[in-house]
Formats: structure tokens, sequence, C-alpha cells
């Protein structure tokens, strides 16, 4: 299909064409790429090429820093930079294939290319729409009979998260300090965090012009706000957020840190794994309703790298289309009061637990509160929490039944390195 | 003290100086300025009178269309760029009192400008350090011996907000659509607000370099990390909020809209209000401890103008000093699990509740949950919550006590405009 080379194991085939913000040894400048097998072609030496009808007054959103400005289109936009990307690079056509020296500027090797944030994240939002997730939690915390609260099958339930401490896959991450307080304690404790977890989820950025304040998108246009999507681990210090989040909602336990996959998976590349969405009972209201399909079948795996050990070790499995609440209504949700979003903004999905035990996305689940050690492979390590020098590695792939259309998102990989040493700990004696 | 006049009731003095973003009709372009009397002076045009050690190097700082560049300076740069604006617009200094031509250019009179949002606010944090409002909240919702929750007096407890939405002072709001279910309901309805409210907080910007990720400001180090102050009204949707919050906290019945007054107070035009710090008990931990005293005198009305009246109404008298946790405080906090912080970053006090029923931030506590009708002075007219048409009017200022000198905020107003319509109402039936 491509005259690039694409290895069978590689998550970027032709049918993908992820976007990302990369730079180089040689060129320190932050520049828009898209990735194709090993290789990235860098949009900022071949934007002269999107002669298209909307693009060819547009090209220097390729030369920007971040995918801000490109996202920040119509997606009438987005489909015709995806058609030209298709025809560039296609075994048919000549224009790069042939032109020795412009491919040469053109392509940079994944292995010499630093990964960066792909855009600049306005707002940051989480939202809790894994029915398993919350369960799960729920019954941890409140009991079964309790799990779910009242209104988590009314609205998607999400929060505003810190757009700061959102960083790109690769980067290493302190384990933090915070207040934390054990049932028996009789007061706090301000020392690094004990129960130190991951959440597996994903992330959509918005597109498109974004909405006035005051201004709700509508079900029927979310389509056209939601630009694609990457992996996220929402990083979470367990003990933390238990002592702090009553009653506004976690802060500092999750502040810290949110890793992020570098590689932008467009909805349009994701078309042909649209699957049915989760029956929702009770209905939603009219302005959270949408009858077409907007789930996705995306494998899901997390892994364990221990310190010193050259093996990951599987722990987690799970599917995105276990989410109750679609992509869709997360947003129409999200700006139901008028709140504006603005290109670039990134909504998480939530933790994205399965039905079943292998396939509970965060350590609190899959330890089951710290009460069972969970088994690293054949290591004979287990974990009820993460270690420091543990690295968490989230993928995600498509597959078609067949087997004839794959994609993949790559990873989103992060080392939890000790705490730091804060020299007044000596004086902590309340 | 000044060659420009100061009218006696004007809040903005010679000693005050604050900051702002404006543009005028013949102007369109954002600009910084300085609020003087009833003027601003431009500081696109005259930076480059700035020609001290620090900020002659820095003049562009002030040709931004937003003060993120100049909060990121340090301390030292804010301190010389304001005795640069001292002597500039000292009586005593002919270089711009007796250049006319560019006096002309460089002044603009604030009926004239167009004010807009200071910074760029890339994160938004809403503390809840107010503890006569959380002990009145706690009292309401859940009994006088709850109220206060166990980690209020070790932590300042925050949020993380949305920044996409806060606006400045003079736009209106709609009020907001949301799901709300009445307790005797079976089910929740989705409809326009009914019980809109305002609080009256203050926010500080931050500046300085900012932290790296993973490194927190200690203590000792806050104030550098401190520019000014605004006033600043969270809007809130209390039945929406109360629908929704469980167990993450508020959403969509904050997100819908926040505003903020445009002209930020430095804290060194400040410094002549500092007085003692609430006493704390049980006293903080180390890294939340400091002795120096950082809270502030200043007097805070709300004023509320119904629909179709030329009268303002005072319903809320309070004073910032009775903040519990201080500035600094919910600073070193904010960022002792490593979160990293950025210039423009706005910090919210929470709502500025006082000791006594006159002096509650809010009309849920004003109102008593709905339960006492508030008068609106002599006009007949009283408030439960917020009615469409009523206009919000924050107004702060400090005096010393021999009046000597003075300083104010302006205001921070914001008008609440009927629901929008929405056409999809009738087929909620759910």
């Amino acid at each position: 299909m491509s005259f690039v080379d694409v290895p069978v194991t590689s998550p970027f085939t032709f049918e993908n064409l992820p976007f990302g913000v990369f730079s180089t040894n040689e060129n320190s400048k932050k520049r828009i790429g898209v990735a194709i097998g090993a290789q990235i072609l860098d949009l900022s030496v071949v934007k002269h090429l999107f002669t298209g009808p909307l693009l060819s007054e547009r090209q220097n959103v390729f030369s920007q820093a971040t995918l801000n400005q490109f996202m920040g289109l119509s997606r009438q936009c987005w489909l015709e930079a995806r058609l030209t990307l298709q025809s560039l690079l296609s075994n048919d056509n000549p224009m790069l294939r042939d032109d020795s020296e412009l491919r040469e500027r053109a392509f940079v090797a994944q292995s010499e290319a630093t990964m960066h944030l792909p855009a600049l994240i306005g707002d940051y939002t989480d939202f809790y729409s894994s029915i398993y997730h919350a369960t799960n939690v729920g019954t941890m915390f409140r009991g079964k009979d309790n799990a779910l609260m009242e209104n988590w099958k009314w609205l998607p339930v999400a929060y505003h998260g810190r757009a700061s401490s959102i960083v790109v896959s690769g980067t290493a991450v302190n384990r933090p300090w915070g207040q934390v307080k054990a049932e028996d304690d009789t007061q706090p404790n301000f020392v690094p965090s004990r129960l130190m977890d991951f959440e597996l989820e994903m992330a959509f950025f918005v597109g498109g012009p974004g909405n006035a304040l005051g201004t709700p998108i509508p079900i029927e246009k979310t389509e056209e706000h939601i630009f694609g999507m990457v992996l996220m681990n929402d990083w979470s210090a367990r003990d933390i957020q238990k002592w702090e989040y009553v009653p506004l909602g976690p802060f500092l336990g999750k502040s810290f840190a949110t890793t992020i996959s570098p590689w932008v998976v467009t909805m349009e590349a994701l078309r042909p794994f649209v699957v049915d969405n989760p029956s929702q009972n009770p209905s939603p209201f009219a302005h959270l309703n949408h009858c077409d399909p907007y789930s996705f079948n995306i494998d899901l795996t997390v892994e364990i790298k221990p310190a010193g050990s050259d093996r990951s070790v599987p722990i987690c499995r799970t599917n995105f289309r276990h989410l109750y609440w679609t992509l869709k209504q997360q947003l129409a949700h999200h700006t139901s009061n008028g709140c504006n979003v603005r290109p670039g903004d990134l909504l998480g999905s939530g933790t994205l637990s399965g039905p079943t035990p292998d396939s509970f996305g965060c350590l609190l689940e899959l330890s089951w509160k710290g009460t069972n050690a969970v088994k690293l492979g054949e290591s004979g390590e287990t974990r009820k929490f993460l270690k420091d020098g543990d690295e968490v590695i989230i993928s995600g792939k498509c597959e078609s039944p067949t087997g004839e259309i794959r994609i993949g998102f790559g990873e989103c990989r992060g080392k939890l390195l000790p705490a730091i040493k804060r020299n007044f700990c000596a004086t902590i004696e309340k």
C-alpha cells in the first residue's frame, strides 16, 4: 500500500497515520509528524504538498510546534489531510516516492526522534465511565449494595484534572509526597505515598473550532469536535487520594503526573473498529442520546517491568469497548451547561476495567485494595501496589476480524522513581 | 504624589498600580496597562522607559497581549517594574509629565477601554479555605457535629477548576442547564438550574519561572511565586452541583462561568495591609508552616442589582483576613506532591465567609439553604437564590488605619441572563 516499509509488528500502518510532535538531535525544533512503520513523515517539510481545496490555504498549521491549530480546523480539513497523506505515501504516487532529495529531508527514523506532547492542553477532564471500575471501587469502599452512586447511570461522572502535569510517554515520575492517614492513626503523616497505582485509560483530544461559552455542543455535532485518541496512565497515589478527596474530589493524589502516548490516532483511522454501544438503562436524556455506534474495539494491555528486569509482564488485558458512556456522550455532557471546550483539550475515559478480574485497569482493583498480591508472570515477583523502579507500559491495538486492517497506538510508558529527598522530614513531629 | 489626577473615590491610587490587559475601539490590539485614577498607562507605549538593570533587557514583556511573560519573571523584576512606574508617574519626574506628545499616546481613559483577562490561565485551582464557609456548608449538609471534614484543618482542601470558562468582569452569564434531582423526585430532570448562586472569592496569579514537575516549592520560597490578586465570583448552580458531585467533586455546577476582576493588584501594593495569620490548631506540618504574617486586611462587599433597578444593594460585607489557610500555605500544599505551577495559573481562595451572618459569602449561606429570604435593602425585594437579570457586583478595598494609604481592586461584576432555549426540551420524557 505504501512505499514506506511497514513491519508486520508495527502499530503504524498505512491505515493508521497518527499525528504527533517530535524533535531530533540535529534539529531541536518541535515539529508535526505522521508515523508510518518505523518512520516519521515530517509535515513541516512536506506541508506544500497539502494542495486540497481546504488545506492549500492552511498549510501553516503543519509548521507549528503543536497540533492545536490543525486540531482547531474543521473535520473536513482532517479528512482532507488524511486523504492527502494516503496519496502521498501510496505506492502508486511517485511525487514523494521518487523524489529522493525530498524523501531524505521528509523522513526521520522514529528511533532518532524525541516525542513531545502533541498539543498544548488547555483543560484536562477525567471521566469515570467504566461501569466495572466504578462498581469495583464502590464495592470496596461502600459495599456491594451501594457500589454505584445514584447519579452514575444518569450522567457521565467526571472531574477537572491538572493540565500542567500531563507528560509524554517515557517521562519518569517521582513517587509523590503527601498527607496520608491510616485507619488506626490518630492523625495524618506527611510521607512519600505508599500506595502508588497506575490507571489504564484512554483519552481524546478535542478538535474543531471550539464552542462559544454558553453554547452547548449538541450530541449530533459532537463528532465534529472529537479529533483523535491516545493511551493514558492516570497515575494515582491511593493513600493521598483517600485522605484529601472529601468533599471536593481528587487533587494531589493525581496531579503529580499523568502520562499519555505521543501518537494521536484519528477517529477516522478508528472507524473500521466501531462496535455497538453498550446498552444503557435508564436510557439517557435526549441531549445525551445517540443511536449511531461510537464505541471502539481496541485491545488494551498493561505490562509492568520491575527495576533491573529486562522483561515486562502483562498484568491486565481489557478492551475499550467496555466503556459505558461513549465519547460523544462525554462531550455533550461536558458542554451541556454551556462550558466551552477548545481544540487541544483532553478528555480522559476513566479507568478502563472490563468484566473479568484479569481485565481490571488498576492495581487497586487487581489486588482488591491490597488484599491479594498479584503475580508478575513467572518471575516470582508480586505486586499489591507499585514499587520504585517499576515501569508501567500500556499498549493498545485494533485488528479487523480477518486481520486485514491493523492499527495501533504504540505505547504509553513511564517509570516510577523513588520519592525526592525533602530536608524538613526530621521536623515533622506533630 | 502623581501628576495623574486620582479622585478620592478611585481604587487606583499611586500606591496601587495594578496591571491589566485592555484594548480600545481605535486599537483592538490587546495590550498591558497600569491603572491610575481614571486612566490607564499603556505599557506597550512606554516600555522603553523601563531602563532598570533587570527590565532594560526584558522590555518586550510589556508588548505582549497577556501578563504571562511579565508574571513569569522573577519577583525582583516585579519590584523593579513597580519602582519604575512610581518614578514615571511621580509628580517630581518630568519625563512623562512634561512630554505632552508621549503622554497623549501613553494614557487611555478607562471609560474608553475594554478590559480582557489579564493572563492566559493554564490551570485554575479553587481552594475551600474559609473555615466559616466550610463549617456553614458542612452544618447544612451533615449537621453541626460533622460540619468540618476530618482533613480540613490538616490541609487546604481544593479541587481543579475549569480554566476555559473564566471570564472577565462585565461578561454576562447564562443560567446553565443541568441535571437536577429534588429529594422527593424519583429521577433527575434536565432543566435550567433553579438554585443559582454567587460565591465571593479572591484569587491569586502564580508568577515566577514556575517549578519543574516533581520539585515542590518550599514554603519559604512561595512569596517569589505569588504575583498578585483579583476578585472572583465562582458562580455556582447548587442543584446541578448537588446531584453530580459525588464522588469526584464539583464539575458542571461550576464550569459554566467564573468571573474575575480585570486589574491584578500586586502583593507589593498589598504589603501595607498585611495582618497576622489566623491561629491554626493543629499547627500545620513543617512544609505548610510559616511564621511571617501573610494575611491581608481587605474589605469585601457583594451587591446585587436586580433587573430593571438602577441601584445595587449590599448583601454581604466581609474581609479577606478571615481566610484560615494563607496563600503561601495553599501554594506550598499545591506543589507538595511535585505538581508544577506555571505563571498565569490562578488559585482561588474559596468562598470568603466571615463569622457573622451578614458576612457570609454566598446565597446558600445567606439564605441558609433557601430557608430564609434575604432582604435586598429597602427595595422590598428578597432573594433565596439569584433571579434572571440580577447583576452581582463584588468590590474590595484596603485602607490603612489613618486613611493615609488606600488601594482598591475595582469591581468584579456579571449579570445572570436567562437560560438559553434548547429545542429538544419537549423530547425529555424519560
